[in-house]
């Protein structure tokens, strides 16, 4: 089989390996799709050194079919249609009170262990999610980012009628705003790219540009004076920490998605005066990629316009150089195919 | 009657004047006892000069009995206790969403209008809470601060069994703890000044000084781990706002109660990584003031600890200045019946 392994300095490289029987607990995934994710970046970057242990394949946005199943694993058949939720919660304690998905050692499967820019692949039985028969496995790719925007809009408690501003229009505020719309909101989104505001256009957003139009007098006006219910910041940038505070309206839930490295000016005062909340969101639940799975089944929101590029396995060092040209595109898929 | 007025210029004046006949829809208060609260030290020092509307009468934290009952005015009857909920919430409009106490257009009476420092005070009726015939009246006094801290605590959720700390024992600070515990919390309160930590320590608090020791270390000793289940910024200092962040656990609320007068800089990485919620807090609702009136009117709690002065209303100078030179009491009452 091909597996492709980041080696580190900006380089992947493609090799041939035998193919691996599940262990015990584990099944065995021929994978079909593995997308492109903004962390696979950061890694191709340098920016994660510390914690990929190099060489090491990566990968974590897949879809594929069960190809074997190891000794003590039930309920699982060759040939079914799965995807991966990438959380290695096996070292969960008490003092993460339940929270599995975001317990203090937590490993991110395809970070901190081997992912899924490969043929076949091997994970413990505990991450699978099964899929329908008739689940699309292009589309499937899509659901462990589809997952990021269910969990973030169900923590947001956004409600029919209310309206969302998405600060940040790329895969993740895309797919954010899709699902704050099926939800039966008003949603409005602020991007400074104009090609991506125009694909935002084209997924049939209402989507501004806060550079060129004053962006709480916008949201004013389309919300007789409310301003927004509820933030998505998922932009990572301090005019997007600005404006949040400014654009919610009283008792506003301004939702962090975003990830900041480093301590930013934040407005306080506002938090105080309009009773603001922030609200962390990291990954997702098991109910958030049930959500995700329903979605991206029924198939009616535009998920497929997401999809900006499908190339082989073995292209990874040029998608991943191209990637760093074009920063226009939206998802990028490997076809591990073949 | 007597009244005090703020001339500006840290200076105070008590003069003789007539009592006014209540409005319509006004009554008549026989002010008991008005407490100095920061916001008041505030405006003593000029800090809100553009706002107060010099030469004017200010105070909001009050205890008193009906005295007269304006025209079109029901359900109130002459000698009847009452406090005041100081928010004139006349000008709400739509685009608050009901949040009435803190409607855009908000008025605080006692800063926007004239306030509770004088024998006689003529309110709108709708800002009247009924006392019962045996409430004290000196500890009544503490009901408005008291409902900033009922608030607080029913915003954060805050549950039996649960965690909270309380950064800085102050007024605020103090009356958030007693109202935590009330709820069966276990509370941490962390304080910088040695007289304070000694006053929290005397209400029968578990206080530490964050500069001797390590708060994270100390708090996760005292929860098997798990950290601050709640966390109360009360201090308004930069350090509390670092510390928040550490001390808080998986899923760990903030409540925002300090206000902080400019941007400050703010782990929001914490709040994707531990999906931290911050929550803002200002002022109280109805139903808050009803649970400080339930809890004074039982006097269970430490409440007139709280009480570190009381001094007739014409001494007004005088005990501002001495608040000033003498940080460490805590509430300084004037009584308004000489
Ligand atoms: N919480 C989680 O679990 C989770 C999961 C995945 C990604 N993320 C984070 O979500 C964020 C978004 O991810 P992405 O893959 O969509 O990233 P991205 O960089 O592709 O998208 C960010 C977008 O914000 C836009 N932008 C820049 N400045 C702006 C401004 N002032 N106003 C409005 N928009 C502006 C950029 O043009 C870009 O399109 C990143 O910070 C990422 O790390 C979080
Ligand atoms: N949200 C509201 O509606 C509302 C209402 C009243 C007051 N407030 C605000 O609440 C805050 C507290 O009010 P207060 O009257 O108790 O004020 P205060 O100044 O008396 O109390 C603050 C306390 O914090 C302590 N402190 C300073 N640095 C500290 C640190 N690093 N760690 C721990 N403690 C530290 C101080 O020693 C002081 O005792 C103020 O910011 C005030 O403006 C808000
Ligand atoms: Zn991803
Ligand atoms: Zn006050």
């Amino acid at each position: 089989m091909k597996a492709t392994i980041y080696e580190g300095n900006k380089t992947f490289t493609v090799i041939d390996k035998e193919i691996e029987q599940p262990a015990q607990g584990e099944v065995r995934i021929k994978v079909a799709y593995s997308g492109v994710c903004g962390t696979d970046v950061h890694i191709y970057h340098g920016m994660m050194d510390k914690r990929v242990a190099m060489p090491q394949t990566i990968g974590h946005e897949m879809s594929g079919t069960i190809d074997a199943v190891g000794e003590g694993v039930e309920g699982y058949d060759v040939g079914e249609k799965v995807v991966v939720r990438p959380l290695d919660d096996r070292k969960v304690k008490a003092s993460d009170k339940g929270f599995n998905h975001i317990c203090e050692e937590l490993k991110f499967i395809g970070i901190d262990s081997p992912g899924s820019m490969q043929q076949y692949w091997n994970v413990p039985s505990f991450v699978l999610h099964k899929l329908k028969a008739e689940t699309d496995l292009k589309l499937a790719a899509l659901i462990e980012p589809l997952s990021v925007a269910t969990h973030d809009v169900r923590r947001s408690g956004l409600v029919k009628g209310e309206t969302a501003v998405v600060l940040g229009g790329g895969p993740i505020g895309l797919l954010v705003a899709m699902v704050a719309k099926e939800v039966g909101a008003q949603v409005i989104i602020s991007e400074v790219n104009p090609k991506r505001i125009a694909k935002a256009k084209e997924l049939g957003f209402d989507a501004v540009n806060p550079i060129e139009l004053d962006l709480v007098e916008y949201v004013k006006s389309k919300t007789e004076n409310r301003r927004a219910d509820v933030v998505f910041e998922v932009a990572g940038v301090q005019p997007a920490l600005d404006i949040m505070c400014e654009v919610a309206g009283i008792r506003g839930r301004i939702l962090m998605v975003a990830i900041h490295g480093e301590k930013k000016p934040v407005d306080l005062f506002k938090f105080f005066w309009k009773e603001l909340s922030l609200i962390g969101a990291r990954v997702y639940e098991k109910e958030d990629y049930e959500k995700a799975i329903e979605l991206i089944t029924l198939n009616e929101l535009p998920f497929s316009q997401m999809i900006t590029d499908v190339q082989p396995l073995t292209n990874i060092q040029q998608v991943f150089e191209n990637i760093d040209n074009n920063p226009d595109g939206l998802k990028v898929l490997m076809d591990c195919q073949l």
